[in-house]
């Protein structure tokens, strides 16, 4: 079954940069990462939840990520990167992320995001906040 | 089970830049995909693969690509950037790869990717051509 | 004497991606030329100037590039590029651009360019095209 | 007169990566002032110059950055970047920089950069330190 718009809840739009494009002549594949940390970023932050990105040494830290792509995205286009949330556990979630053309249903690339919360002096993941996984949880799919 | 430097056939060098660090103080995401871009490249080039890449309008087209992060990375570093193949099909193959620091046996990250070969003006995967299948399978895990 | 937004013709919005800062917690200098580039780009596309960008082997090429930083930039914020055109010769063209953050008349960069249009085959300078060069007249400082 | 390797006192040797490659296919405009940058730090580095960068909040600023363009760049190459002095004041200092590729000594880029010495809490520059001063005037030109 394939992702549509219904599928995710919070929005970002997103400007394609003529230099995201390859000499393949199309967006090349890392820049789809920075389009979803862009999203990813401003999602946190509209939540009030990237307030907390470095505040007393402790953050959100990526784990893994992935992505699927399925048609080519050419300059000159405006995407929007929707996310949602589809696990929460005690110190990581999951977020999945669509990229659409601006005004079409067709998904153009998913992402899948697993982020711990860490303590980066220690170096290791401790157990999520409750204010960051009460806003989580409002996104959850 | 932790790969090591042993899981992987074909290496490349790269050096860190500067600015691949983000504001967070270590080498960003994205970047990553980068590095297992020039590498991957690397290896099909070496391999007289990638002569092919815009020959006929047929070549290389990535399906999809994922890293798990392990450690974080910071310049000055020089990476190994180790790659083998772990599946080939029809019409796709799947990559492996591993970053390492110079010197250090220590997997800081891993890269999965599923490539397939395209027919770039019909848009859509064809069957893998013999010269490249038998490259491929010099370096099958 | 500082230039300002009245200085400036044709304007472009650009948005900061939080990856275009470094480590130093700014926007990195190199990136700034991509926003003078995707200004210039855009500029070029809305005059219909740049659909002849590899039209018949022929097309815009740049000779020089130069900014001077007199702010940093920070994620998030909006910045407006502006653009204009100081010089116009035979083969060759002056672009200056001001970089202001959205509401706000202080330069925080000022950009110089020199672009030519160039026969890509023979790879040297040859005469603007009169289309060009009338797209250019109009936003002459 | 056309600078040349002998006018260069230190030097970096940069790979090109395929990404840093545009849709024109050739390095994109932006990707040479990151190369500058390795350069620069690495030369800083290098020279015990740039430990001071961060240390008690003062540290090196760019003032301005310049390139002019003589060769296009194409992936696969090894660049060698080649730096020297040719001003130093009492904030300031200028750095030009040659791009050739390995062994040519064809001139590809020619970068100038004006940099001072800043006091980041205060946002403005203060004299050179003793010992920067030292190591910047071992490579006056």
């Amino acid at each position: 079954m394939t992702l549509n718009r219904n599928d995710f809840a919070a929005w970002k739009r997103i400007e394609v940069r003529w230099s995201d494009m390859d000499s393949m002549g199309h967006v090349n594949n890392a820049i789809y990462f920075t389009y979803l940390e862009q999203a990813r970023i401003g999602f946190l932050r509209d939540q009030g939840a990237a307030s907390g990105m470095k505040v007393g040494g402790k953050g959100f830290g990526l784990v893994s990520i992935g992505c699927d792509f399925r048609r080519q995205v050419h300059y000159p286009a405006q995407l929007d990167i929707g996310t949602r949330v589809t696990k929460i556990g005690n110190r990581s979630f999951h977020l999945e992320q669509g990229v659409f053309l601006e005004g079409d249903d067709t998904l153009m690339a998913h992402g899948r995001t697993v982020m711990c919360w860490v303590d980066y002096e220690q170096e290791k993941a401790i157990p999520l906040p409750d204010d960051i996984r009460a806003v989580l949880e409002r996104f959850m799919a």
